[in-house]
């Protein structure tokens, strides 16, 4: 099964990064209000349905893949082709 | 307008970020096939309409928030809440 894991920078949180990405597409013309940056996780993995897919990945956000203090994750599941 | 733009590495590109999320999601038990790390960057932008909003995150891509030669992006546009 295949899932998309987005991981951002919570509301409030400084997001230095998203701070540079913004000021340089202003620097180089382009009429942006905002920019925050967060990862984009691809996952293949083994699970009986989706609920367990899901579950499953709720463990590797809280363990692994995002910092539950100061970032937000959204998991979105695809069938593998 | 509000855009949200994936920036992926693109298939048969090393991820060594990718990797290393991979070998430590197996290390935590997790059945884990693959992992890809990328980048997520949500945007505020001022654009007359979709088209225009498109073809100017498509040019921010192509000069700053993608490197064509190694990453592939995606572009969803969402209307301003």
């Amino acid at each position: 099964m295949r899932a998309v894991v987005l991981v951002r920078p919570k509301t409030g949180i400084l997001d230095p990064q998203g701070q540079a990405v913004e000021t340089s597409l202003k620097h180089l013309g382009f009429a942006v209000d905002e920019a925050r940056v967060g990862k984009v996780i691809d996952l293949e993995l083994n699970a009986e349905d989706e609920a367990a897919a899901r579950t499953e990945i709720e463990r590797m956000c809280e363990q692994l893949l995002a910092n539950p203090l100061i970032e937000s994750y959204e998991i979105e599941l695809a069938e593998a082709e």
